[in-house]
């Protein structure tokens, strides 16, 4: 089967076509600028690129633009649309309504609708991809693949907030969670490669980009994460916060005289990483600074490690002891630092971590950091979320 | 030495009279709705109680009134006033200023009071206390027993929040933690308990009462603990939310057309396992609650006893392991069930539980309920921060 796989922001479209009988990407690609001035198509297949200014007034005009680069005659990879079998929708927020991938109809593009409350940056350019993609590629089945549903196995005792319970009947205010299509692929990846069924296994995740999270899976599903309500939860991340003591929040709009705006523009703008450090919330700048001697770069990376280590244990104690570790995303794949600090003494439950490997790690494989005897097995998996969108794609397509 | 010990609280002032060589309270009592109508004084002696009904206008009244009891003919312990040798006071917030107790000077004074704006309810108060009995007790020793100083040893990248850098610089905004005198205490005396110096022990206390904290302690020294910059974060307590997603506080304030004010009200006071519930703060009704059905109930207490088991996972991870986790507090002393749902599981890190023994505790003293064969030993420790303070106060002044 042949895949569209779409991530749509509000003013960017991303995109890979993926058989998903060889897993290949065939080629991939970006619209970028919808809406804005200097609007353009950046296209690439084997290794080639093409870039295409043009006009995009909207979703309806990206659509169009990537399905000429799929037909296009040296750049392309199709004749004609007939050999699109379906597209993939990467969807933010499914609320309490998904729990899976599903086939759109116009139900669950209500409900996409009703969620748009709970991730307003994000559902309604998802939706966007949808309706445009039902216009451009007529009678090709969509599918919608959230970033929530993975979680929705959660138990109530973790999900919810104890704030008045009203709250939640209310706004369905309570931890969803999110990078969910990311935690299953690894998840399955690593069970995979360590040969014994997902539904077995005791796994932490790992999830460390420029957005970071962590999750607990139990026998394959997730029974709790650090993200929230929102994606601002959990970690200190590249520009965000992660959790804080809530009563920091208010005195600081007190103190500082900032709105409810502000008070979210610092918290998911200027923290995190880069706010501790004021140099960057990008890794490699980080730890160029500490390596000069930058103190609060160094400090940065530090605080960020020590809470990656703590949801570690914490997540150990959820599961009642952890199978394996698994590592993946940009951080996660690729900083052998980051993951020496998180992997240190923790012996105490079975993780006997190997540092050498994990300096020399492989990248573009799986790869295991832990030594023989170690209990626990400790793993890099280069996360692919194109990837499982297309297969969740297929797998409800062929149900 | 003969100490007396006070608790000062903006309307109320809380008192032992301590013997420090037998480490008994001769006598204890306190002094209600101080400025109010209304007001008395309530003072017990070996379990006989006299209550006195009376004008106190300040705590100078409350302290006089206080001395009139422990001189009492028939009810006070002592001739006269010269009989008491020091007095420890119990302080809130001592920020960065205070490592340790600390004998009261003006220098002291200045910077107690430069804590009020960290801790606006009760330093002020802790500040009349020590006042009036400069007035009132003259020419004796005063000395200030912090709740935070305990943890004024974490490391910086545990204290600090993941928010710009100049907010720490400029209100001091960072982890302080709370309790500090009782997870002290009760360290101390696991370490006897368990016949081994504190300072090659990896403890996790768990303060439970209506307010709750965790602590890891490490080597006698706490490196992190669950409330921060306000004694609101970490865990769910009987109306305080504890950590949640910063965003659903943003969220909610908007929704809800809330000022920082009744945001804090809400989560200080309507939230958690009473908002969770809608039955009450205290655990024996949600417990009666869940037995006759309630739902909520039965959740509020599944989600409090989550988040404690989250943070022994956590500290675990922290400290590398741990030797003992100790139980202390309303909750953490006398509540079997919510110990019970806080250690199953913890296979993995060495606590083998014994769940006979948790459930026919006795009371009242250090009570070791896991197997023998446990690797982690997991003691209940009846705290005792007035004593401890006690202590802290000869130790200063024989220094």
């Amino acid at each position: 089967m042949k895949v569209l796989v779409l991530n749509s922001g509000s003013s960017s479209l991303k995109y890979q076509f993926i058989d998903t009988d060889t897993e290949v990407a065939l080629c991939k690609g970006v619209v970028d600028r919808i809406g804005l001035p200097g609007a353009f198509i950046r296209h690439q297949k084997n290794g080639q690129e093409i870039i295409k200014e043009q006009d995009v007034r909207d979703h309806n005009v990206a659509i169009k633009l990537v399905l000429e680069m799929l037909t296009h005659p040296q750049m392309g990879i199709i004749k004609s649309m007939d050999e699109i079998d379906a597209i993939g929708h990467r969807v933010v927020h499914g609320g309490e309504y998904f729990s899976d991938a599903v086939i759109v109809n116009e139900e669950v593009k209500k409900a996409i609708r009703e969620c748009i409350e709970l991730a307003p940056l994000h559902n309604p350019a998802n939706l966007m991809g949808i309706e445009a993609c039902e216009k451009e590629i007529p009678g090709k089945p969509n599918v919608a693949v959230f970033d929530t549903a993975f979680h929705q196995t959660m138990p109530k005792y973790a999900y919810m907030y104890s704030i008045p319970y009203e709250m939640y009947e209310k706004y369905k205010i309570r931890k969803y969670g999110f990078h969910g299509t990311s935690h299953k692929y690894v998840a399955i990846k690593a069970a995979e490669y360590l040969k014994r069924p997902l539904e077995e296994l005791k796994l932490i995740t790992c999830h460390l980009g420029n957005g970071s999270s962590v999750c607990a899976i139990k026998y394959g599903k997730s029974v709790d994460t650090s993200m929230g309500f929102t994606p601002l939860a959990g970690l200190a991340m590249g520009t965000r916060s992660g959790t804080i003591d809530p009563a920091v929040i208010l005195y600081l709009m007190e103190k500082e005289n900032m709105d409810v705006k502000q008070m979210n523009d610092l918290l998911n703008k200027k923290s995190g990483v880069l706010g501790i450090s004021g140099v960057s919330s990008d890794f490699r700048d980080l730890e160029r600074a500490a390596n000069e001697g930058n103190e609060r770069a160094q400090l940065a990376i530090d605080m960020f490690c020590y809470r990656v280590k703590k949801y570690i244990g914490e997540y150990a104690a959820v599961l009642g002891g952890v199978d394996a570790i698994v590592f993946t995303a940009g951080i996660g794949e690729n900083n052998a630092i980051v993951r020496d600090k998180c992997l240190t003494d923790l012996e105490y439950m079975g993780v006997l971590y190997d540092k050498e490997r994990n300096f020399n790690a492989e990248k573009g494989k799986v790869f295991e950091i832990n030594k023989p005897e170690s209990k626990v097995k400790v793993l890099i998996v280069p996360t692919n979320e194109e990837l499982m969108i297309a297969r969740e794609t297929k797998r409800l397509l062929e149900k």
